[in-house]
């Protein structure tokens, strides 16, 4: 049974290294690569001037030049097809490659454009790539789990409004075992982080977010329950935005845990600006995906009707910490950095008290295995493969199998906090909080724990994005003596940090609203990082 | 403890009794009244011409009429309570009676409107009762539970939203046990119809639908989690609505199995016109609700925006039956006469083949105690008063206490049937489904049971309403001969119908729509209604 499964996995890896052309190997000069392989797209010596100035621009101008016809949905798809190739050689972020669809396709947008003079749609021509769960015609999903790995027979709800809109698929991208790590790490072994790869990309999309910080895909669909959009984004020094639930489609995209109502996930734009984000959400909203999935609320992506309080600028809410672990030494500086620059640009800033967020992660670690685990342990025990460390613990967080009277009272336990948060968010008289999306920067691989400052806004099911701060852990960042803990997870994220292992990783940050101010979020995260990058850092 | 609950229930009917004063007593002489006491308002001799007048209009008249000066909210609200205190001697339909609190409010409204010449708000004196379970600050809620009665301290959202608009609060209407009957019976004993006091005024919004059916409140605040808004309305000859979930706020509206997410209730109107529904709609949605309660889609209504498929009618599609339950000849006889005076009026009408309303009823069954009635059973036994007949029935629909892992797989069952329905209204090329509400005219006491025609559009959360079709049971609703039955509920129904027994009673239609389309349902209930109605039938 052990050999069964190894070998199994090892297939499944043999294929998709098949799938990569010769043309796309990193020259076996370089290898192995340094911990750093940010640069790796930059220094590998694969790609042209030509190709290179594709790959550094973001969604919005790639799309604009592929509407324009400066470039061909066929060259922009070859080349980032090559940039995808290298990016998994570098961290393990591919589960499924298929440049040949991706070529035939980009094939007919340019023919269609030729034809009708018009794009096809506003992604037109755009690589787009895509998490494990999210499912897409004719390619696998896995869950992160042997025996549930799938070929589909229909693209997911969010899949099929971004085909409608021109994008080009070429990759999908790796998951945890069951999606429920804040890191990557599956039978195809952990994804890591292209700024120092003995740490996490994070998780759940951690595929997702190494891709897009490598410059190898121009934006994905990534998903969200915990901070799986969130947590890797800022992990990888990206973009990342979970809408409030119901204004992204939801139908196709399945987890083992897809039913359980308590606290549900979202997929959700990853990606290389803020801009790209409203360009996702208007995307993918302007096809009027409520028309197909009755599960997407019927509300347009409206970004230009948002109005702060008082002005043409946010006024922001800092929450410092969430009040059960203090963040490591470089998320604080990030903090201070950034409150700085913003109350230099006069953006008003109100120092803000944590909100419960005991509260928010007690009921979240009882609602995502209302099961007790029991469908995915079974899941995993099907082929023989072992139950990663980081999927034991999650699940040792649960309460065990929960009866429909359990469910029904953490039901109302949600409800009475969400109701709670949107009263202490409205007597704040804040436009967003800006606090951090994590303890700190990428940690080392394999101690992912407290999902705490991600995980909040998925009990809450508000609107949280994340945007890079434009800084890196140097060692400035030294870590205080402390003797005295708010508890354990205060105490291991305090221990696990050192500026001299941690060096190098990028820094971001986490912008939060109200319940369906969706488009205010992602205009604040907008203004705020125009502000930060304005002295062009990044 | 059996002499205990019995002198609780006395105690509370008796506190009821005593608010009501004597001059609203309907005279000794007048006793006991007929089987049919719909026309007791105007018959009883208890109100002047003028009273009768402000009686006799809709809301949104009464409105305009109270915005212009013509009547102060004082008069207004006097009449109102008059006409409840009778209403309620005839039909059983009040839980409490308040028109001391309502009056002070009415001169405050009148007194604002001297001082600042506007009005509070697009309801300004607009006498509004409410369901039981809908909290107002001070005044009691039962559930129909004894022992779960209680004075609340706080507002619903949707009653803080009302009185913002400025409504007047007089009276809280009637609930069955649990608030999960087709009918409304508790320890306040039945709800009787107006048009017919041996017969049912359905359920469990029963106590609304035979106040307005009384012209004893201008507009109402119903639940619906199975037709309780829709069956009573339609039983008692008047308007009702179910808009999608989240279209209007939820907070402080409490059910025994609050916290059960399969399938969840909400609130909507119970009125007296098809443009008080838009008025209520308009003016709740008005306060943008969803800034003081999460759970409130921000969503503004917007009537004038719907667009019907090809032209200024809605396309009609037609379900005759739901293929479990044939509805009684009464039944089937107002929807021919509706669908010959929509064809005549050029609505296009589309015959449609019934969904698959036997799995609407299987999830629905499963659905409403996941806990098997653990919690209701207790809640009931805990004064000793007896679990109702139709308690028990609906408790015995259910599967038992379910698990964690059966609501999970409950929920998806439920999705899929969502997703289906979604694809399958679309594939019909219509804007809107007209069927019947309920296998057929308000039943005898006792006897309702079949929940499917309505409760299957909560299992979908789709928009529906019910309008009168201006028809009443007469002698040449006779029952055909059948010795085939689609199963027990359709022998049931048959069996229960004689057009002796069920004379006079009037008959309403349902018109459903696809999720977030509550607008067009609205608008196609308004057209209908002026279709069905131009001969001036009512």
């Amino acid at each position: 049974m052990s050999s069964d499964w190894q070998a199994q996995a090892q297939a499944f890896k043999d294929r998709l290294k098949s799938s990569i052309p010769l043309e796309c190997q990193i020259p076996s000069h370089l290898l192995p690569l340094p911990p750093d392989c940010s640069r790796i797209t930059t220094s590998c010596g694969l790609f042209s001037t030509f190709e290179l100035e594709i790959l550094a621009l973001d969604a919005t101008e790639l799309r604009d030049r592929l509407a324009s016809r400066q470039y061909k949905a066929l060259e922009v798809a070859s080349v980032y097809c090559k940039a995808a190739a290298v990016a998994h050689q570098a961290t393990n972020c591919l589960m499924a490659f298929f440049p040949d669809v991706a070529m035939e396709r980009a094939r007919w947008l340019d023919e269609e454009l030729a034809r009708t003079g018009e794009t096809v749609g506003p992604l037109h021509g755009l690589p787009v790539s895509l998490k494990d769960i999210v499912s897409v015609t004719g390619q696998q999903n896995t869950m992160g789990i042997l025996s549930t790995v799938k070929t589909m027979d229909f693209d997911a709800a969010i899949t099929s409004a971004l085909r409608d809109c021109g994008a080009v698929f070429f990759a999908k991208t790796t998951c945890p075992q069951t999606v429920m790590h804040l890191e990557t790490h599956s039978f195809l072994g952990p994804t890591l982080n292209p700024f120092k790869t003995s740490h996490t990309a994070g998780g759940s999309s951690g595929g997702e977010s190494a891709l897009l910080a490598l410059r190898a895909s121009s934006i994905g669909v990534g998903t969200d329950i915990g901070g799986s959009i969130r947590g890797p984004a800022a992990l990888c020094g990206i973009y990342g935005f979970k809408p409030t639930l119901g204004r992204l489609p939801l139908s196709g995209v399945i987890s083992p845990m897809s039913g359980q109502s308590s606290i549900i996930g979202t997929n959700g734009p990853i990606a290389r600006s803020a801009r790209d984000l409203d360009l996702f959400m208007s995307a993918a909203l302007g096809t009027e995906p409520w028309n197909i999935d009755h599960s997407c609320i019927k509300m347009p992506w409206k970004l230009d009707d948002v109005t702060f309080i008082g002005g043409p600028q946010p006024k922001v809410g800092v929450m410092r910490h969430d009040g059960v672990v203090m963040p490591q030494p470089p998320m604080r500086r990030a903090l201070q950095v950034v409150v700085d620059k913003l109350q230099a640009a006069h953006v008003t800033i109100v120092e803000v008290a944590p909100f419960d967020c005991k509260e928010s992660w007690e009921i979240a670690r009882r609602a995502y295995f209302t099961d007790g685990g029991k469908r995915v342990r079974e899941a995993i025990k099907a082929s023989g493969e072992p139950i990663l460390p980081l999927t034991q613990w999650i699940l040792d967080q649960g309460a065990g199998e929960l009866s429909a009277t359990d469910v029904i009272d953490l039901n109302n336990r949600r409800t009475a906090h969400q109701a709670a948060y949107h009263k202490w968010f409205a007597s704040l008289q804040i436009d967003v909080l800006l606090c951090p999306p994590a303890p700190g920067p990428a940690p080392k691989l394999g101690t992912s724990k407290y999902w705490g400052y991600t995980s909040m806004f998925n009990v809450l099911d508000v609107p949280a994005g994340v945007f890079p701060a434009g800084l890196y852990v140097d060692a400035s960042d030294v870590r205080e003596g402390r003797t005295e803990f708010w508890g354990a997870s205060d105490r291991q994220a305090w221990e696990a940090y050192s500026p001299e292992a941690f060096a190098g990783l990028p820094l971001g940050l986490q912008v939060v609203g109200r319940k369906w101010e969706d488009e205010k979020v992602v205009r604040a995260i907008l203004i705020i990082d125009q502000i930060v990058h304005a002295s062009g850092v990044r």
